[in-house]
């Protein structure tokens, strides 16, 4: 039997919208994220049931595109499925649809395997071939995750991470290492309604008690920032461009 | 017609645990208040009804008591009825309760309408009237919201608010001043399996840029917490209790 995409419909809560009253980058960013997880746990292989044999995704890298920011209240559909499974990375990918079908946003997302006790990758070729039925024969809707090479900040802020940083592996959120680097940018910037893409690289697991230096690079339609943990190792890296 | 309470069915999802794997006590709080969002608005007498008429909700103060925390997928029940419309303040309940109809937890939450240019409270009276209909007829679960006096923090730590601290309305959200009250405590304070109670009591808005001041004195089996403006007038107060 071929897999199809697995379809999941939300609505933009009051919440997660700020005083455009259209959705913010990280609720969205969020609930991207949020459907990985679902759909891995319905289809058996989520974080939980690794855990039991000892084994966690981790996620390496992710490109999100927002052509536009939906609407408080706006009812909108995210489609998900994996296209690949490589010998280090899977590839998990995403639509957004408005409830008139019209896309308006994507993600795609590479994800490793790691052995909880040693923390080191593992081998994918095992899940290709046990899992190789969910696997949709359709390509990634847009480039993949770039690497993020040298970023030159010319502005810094400290964040010490806390518990409401944390996740249920005691490492920093991905959501919270976004809000951080998003935080740098002015209001204008982060409430335009460009399309934005924005592509995240993620080194070094940061931890409770940690400080992290933030640092970002701004260009005309670009920013760039580093995330760098106090022994001064980059632990994340990011680009968003307008269009 | 009696009003009955309005139900709300959720599940725990891997990004409201913590390392415990059990909720944490702001993702629960924050169901709480979408919780409070959804059913005015499907009522209604939401924020975005009452922006057309340029009045708000904002929430004056607000008790969670949370018996134990729920793990992982576990579904759970969120149960909320308005009480009484007083001339300033509108109480609004809610109890959780697990699959089997356990009580786990419960809030009472109170909240003034504001007018949008004045930014002063609206005399009550004339919503009792106008949505009557939509009191229950059954008590708070719990003990009101309690008045929090003088706070003499042994600790202080600095908060700027950034665009990822604010709502809708440019003010700090209301999760966020829990966060950073609660990230003060230790770890094995949040992650304990003792039930515990919140009250939390909302004096000044906090806005984008500010400076905040937050101070925790540490007792027993309580903390308190005060969260002072940049302008050092005391915004919020809260006092946190296990037993």
């Amino acid at each position: 039997m071929k897999a199809e995409k697995s379809l999941y419909r939300y609505r933009i809560e009051p919440h997660e919208v700020d005083f455009t009253l259209r959705a913010t980058i990280p609720a969205l960013g969020s609930v991207v994220l949020n459907t990985a997880g679902t759909d891995a746990h319905g289809k058996g292989f989520g974080v939980d049931a690794l855990n039991a044999g000892n084994h966690s995704w981790v996620l390496s890298r992710i490109a999100f595109e927002f052509d536009r920011r939906p609407k408080q209240y706006d009812e909108y559909t995210v489609a998900t499925w994996i296209s690949d499974y490589g010998r280090v990375l899977s590839t998990r990918n995403f639509t957004l649809s408005d409830s008139s079908g019209s896309e308006f946003g994507r993600a795609v997302s590479q994800w490793a395997m790691i052995d909880l006790a040693s923390r080191t990758a593992v081998d994918l070729s095992w899940v290709g071939d046990a899992h190789a039925d969910a696997i949709v024969d359709a390509e990634p809707p847009a480039e993949k995750p770039r690497k993020i090479r040298a970023v030159t900040p010319s502005e810094r802020c400290e964040h010490r991470v806390v518990y409401s940083d944390i996740d249920f592996n005691r490492h920093v959120n991905t959501m919270r290492y976004i809000e951080m680097m998003l935080d740098m940018l002015p209001l204008e910037r982060l409430t335009c309604e460009a399309p934005v893409r924005m592509d995240i690289h993620f080194m070094k697991e940061c931890r409770y008690g940690q400080t992290l230096a933030v640092g970002a690079e701004f260009r005309d339609d670009e920013a760039l920032f580093e995330i760098v943990n106090d022994e001064g190792a980059a632990a994340v890296r990011a680009a968003i461009g307008w269009k």
